[in-house]
C-alpha cells in the first residue's frame, strides 16, 4: 500500500486577488506573527492508493493505480507487484509505503524499492488489548529494531502510532521521543477513529511539537465530520504534513478529502497553496477516483460539489452581481470553474433578474423588471421552473411591453 | 422561511455504553469541569424549511414542508401562507421567522403568529457596502426600534450579524451589546461565506459570552469543509444554540448537516444526545429530505453513508470482531444501523475469514482458514469479487476439505 509524497509538485500560478483578499494576515485573529504554525508551509501524503484501497468500493486494477499513481508494499502478491511498478515510473513524487511495525513486512517494503517505510502500530489500550497484543515496552523495543535496519538499508522511515487519541498521553510521548533520537525522519499521529476535536489536536500536536524535533504526520478519520478542521489545527500547532485521498475515500467513511483540505488551505493561506499546487487539477482527479470505485461526488462537496458556486437567495445574488466577494470565500476562476446565479425560484430578488435581462439584452426600467421578478416568483410557486422558462417569461413579458409602447406611440 | 427550534424534543432512549467510553470526561484533555462550554447542553435550530430551501434543488411543497416540519415566513406568497399553515399544526417546536432587519418584513413576520423573529443583517464591510448601503450606526438605530415593536407584539427576537467573521470585532460587540440592553432574547453570529476555523470561532463566541447575558446562536456554511467542527468549537466557547438542516441543504454547498453534528455530539456528549433526540428517526428523514430535492446521500455522510459502518482492512476487521470499539467511535445500534465487514477483497485478513466461516457453520482449522483466505485474495487480486464469490469459494473449499478427510478415514 503506497502513498505520494509531493512536497514539490509545483503547479501553474492562478489568479489569486480573490483569495488573497481573504488572508487571515489582515484578520483580527491572526494578526501576530505564530513561528510553530505551519499554515503556510504544510506538505501533503497523498494516500488514495493507500487508504483509498480501505474504502468499500474501491478495487483499483495496476492500470487504474497508475493513471491515479502518475499521481501513488503488501497487502496481496498484486499490491506488492504494483508498489514495484509504481517505484519504477520514476514519478516527481517521493513512493513511501505503510506497513506494520515489524521486521517482516519492513524487509517485504524495503525490497520494493520505495524511498520511504512507514510503520504503523496500534497503542490505544484497545489495539493493545484486541489487536496485537503486545505492551507498550515491546512496542517500542520492536519499533526501534526496525527502524534501525530500515535506516540501514538507506530508506527514510516514519514511526506511527493508531488510535492515538485514545492511547495514553504519557505512553505515546514516551514512544515518540525513543523514536525522534533513534533517527526516524517523521512521526505520525493518527485520529484512527474519527473522534478527536480540533481543540484536542491542537493540544496533542503542540505538546508533541515540544518534544521531537522530526516532522508530523497526521491522519484524521471523518466519522464525526471533523477531519479538514483537525487537518487544519494540526497546522496551527506545528504539524508539518497532511495525509489526504481523492474525495476522502478511505475505511469506513474516509479520511480528510484533499480537494476540502484545498479550499480550507487557500482560505488560510492563499499565496502558499495557488503557487504550489495545480488547483485547476482538482475537479479531472476526483472525477476520475470517482469512476474508479462507482460513486458520485457528494452534491456538498466542497469546490466542487454540483451547487458549491450556485446563489440563490434574492439577497445573496443581488450582492453577488455588485461583488462576487460578498458572499463567496473562494473565487471558483481559481479552480477553473465558474459561478452559477440560480434566478428560477421564488426565493429570487429583482437584481438577479435584472441582471438576467442585460444578459439577455431586454431592456426594462426597474419597475418594470420588478412587476416581471413578482410574475415569476408567483410561478415558481406554483412549480419548479428551469432556467429556459424563466427566460419565457422575461421574452414575453418583454413583447408585451414593446407592444404597449408602440400603442402609446 | 422557518426554522423550528427544538430544545424540549425527547426521544426514546437507546443503549449508550458503546459511546460513553468516549466520554471526554474521562480524556487527559477535558478533565476539568468546563462551566463556559455547552457541549452538553446545547440546542439545535433546525433550519431546513429555511435555509434548505436556498439550496440549488429545493422546492418544497406545502405538504412536503408539513411533511418536514411536522420537524419546521416571507420570501413569496406561498412562503407566507405555509407559515401560517405550519404555525396552526401545534406542534412541540417553536417557530421562528427569518427576515431582514426593517419594520416591513418584522410587521409581516409577526401577522404570521410565529413564536419568534429572526431579524438578520450584514455587518460586514462587503456586505455594508454591495447589500444594503448601510452603516453601522444606522444599523444599531434600526435595530433597537425594530426589537422594540416586535417585543412590544409579545413575540421573541433574535439579532443576528451576516458575514460576522469578516465583519469589524468592534462593529460587532458594540452592536452585540446594545440589542442584549434592548432586550433581545438571542443574538447570533453567522459564518455566511463558511471561511471560519474553529480557532476564529472560539476566540469570536468566548469573547462575545463576556459581553453579552443572551443565548448565543451560531451558523455556519461548509464551503471550507469545518461546518460540523465550527459548531463544536463554537459549543465549548458558550454559545447555546447551533442552526442545522437536515443533510445541511443550504446555499451554495450548505451548513452544518444535522446528521453529522449528531455524530459529532454523541461520542463528545453521550448522555445529553442520546437521552435527548431520537437518533433512531435519522436515517428516515434524511432520506425523505434526500427524495425531495433530488440527491443523493453522500457515500462519506457521517452515520447514513453507505460505508459508514464498514470494515475491509484485515488489520481492522480482526480487531472489530473482537471488540467493535476498537475501530468504531460510534456503536450503530445508537442509531439503528448495523456494522458490516467486508470479507471480499484483497485487503482482507484471516480472521474475519474464520468469523465468516464461523456463520456459515463451516469447520476448519486455523491453517485450513488461512489457506483459504490466501486463495480468496488472490482471486480478489484478479477481480471484484461479491460477497457470494467468497462465501462460494469457501464452500467449495471446505467440501474439498471434507473429500479429502473422506479419503484418509
Amino acid at each position: 500500500m503506497c502513498g505520494t509524497d509531493s512536497p514539490d509538485a509545483a503547479g501553474p500560478v492562478s489568479n489569486g486577488s480573490h483569495a488573497s483578499k481573504a488572508n487571515p494576515a489582515s484578520s483580527p485573529y491572526q494578526n501576530v506573527n505564530d513561528f510553530i504554525s505551519n499554515v503556510a508551509r504544510f506538505k501533503i501524503i497523498e494516500s488514495t492508493l493507500r487508504e483509498g484501497e480501505q474504502f468499500a468500493n474501491a478495487f483499483f486494477d495496476t492500470e487504474t493505480k497508475i493513471k491515479i499513481a502518475k499521481a501513488l508494499p503488501v497487502s496481496s502478491p498484486q499490491s506488492y507487484e504494483d508498489c514495484k511498478t509504481i517505484c519504477g515510473l520514476g514519478l516527481k513524487a517521493k513512493i513511501l509505503t505503510h506497513v506494520r511495525c515489524n521486521m517482516e513486512d519492513a524487509k517485504k517494503a524495503v525490497e520494493c524499492g520505495v524511498d520511504g517505510v512507514d510503520l504503523v502500530i496500534g497503542t490505544s489500550s484497545f489495539l493493545q488489548k484486541y489487536s496485537h497484543g503486545k505492551s507498550i515496552a515491546i512496542i517500542k523495543e520492536t519499533a526501534l529494531e526496525v527502524i534501525q535496519y530500515v535506516k540501514s538499508q538507506g530508506v527514510e522511515v516514519r514511526f506511527s502510532s493508531e488510535d492515538s487519541f485514545r492511547s495514553d498521553l504519557v505512553d505515546l510521548l514516551t514512544l515518540y521521543k525513543a523514536v525522534d533520537q533513534a533517527g526516524v525522519n517523521r512521526v505520525g499521529v493518527a485520529d484512527t477513529v474519527g473522534g478527536a476535536t480540533p481543540r484536542m489536536v491542537y493540544d496533542l500536536i503542540r505538546t508533541l511539537r515540544g518534544v521531537v524535533s522530526c516532522d508530523i504526520e497526521t491522519h484524521f478519520h471523518d466519522d464525526t465530520g471533523c477531519a479538514v478542521a483537525n487537518a487544519h489545527s494540526a497546522l496551527e500547532a506545528g504539524a508539518t504534513h497532511i495525509d489526504t485521498s481523492v474525495l476522502g475515500i478511505g475505511e469506513r467513511n474516509g479520511i480528510t478529502p484533499l480537494g476540502a483540505l484545498m479550499a480550507r488551505m487557500v482560505v488560510t493561506a492563499p499565496d502558499y497553496v495557488i503557487n504550489k499546487y495545480n488547483l485547476k487539477a482538482l475537479k479531472e482527479v476526483e472525477e476520475l477516483v470517482a469512476s474508479a470505485v462507482q460513486i458520485n461526488i457528494p452534491f456538498n462537496n466542497p469546490i466542487t460539489g454540483f451547487c458549491a458556486f450556485t446563489h440563490k437567495a434574492g439577497i445573496h445574488a443581488k450582492a453577488i452581481l455588485a461583488n462576487p466577494s460578498t458572499y463567496e470565500i473562494i473565487d471558483p476562476a481559481i479552480f477553473g470553474l465558474t459561478r452559477y446565479i440560480s434566478i428560477n425560484s421564488r426565493i429570487t430578488g429583482w437584481n438577479a433578474i435584472r441582471a438576467r435581462c442585460e444578459q439577455l439584452g431586454l431592456k426594462m426600467t426597474d419597475d418594470e423588471v420588478k412587476e416581471v421578478t413578482a410574475k415569476i416568483k408567483q410561478m415558481a410557486d406554483i412549480r419548479p421552473l428551469a432556467i429556459d422558462d424563466t427566460d419565457s417569461i422575461l421574452h414575453s413579458y418583454h413583447i408585451e411591453l414593446q407592444k404597449k409602447q408602440a400603442l402609446q406611440v
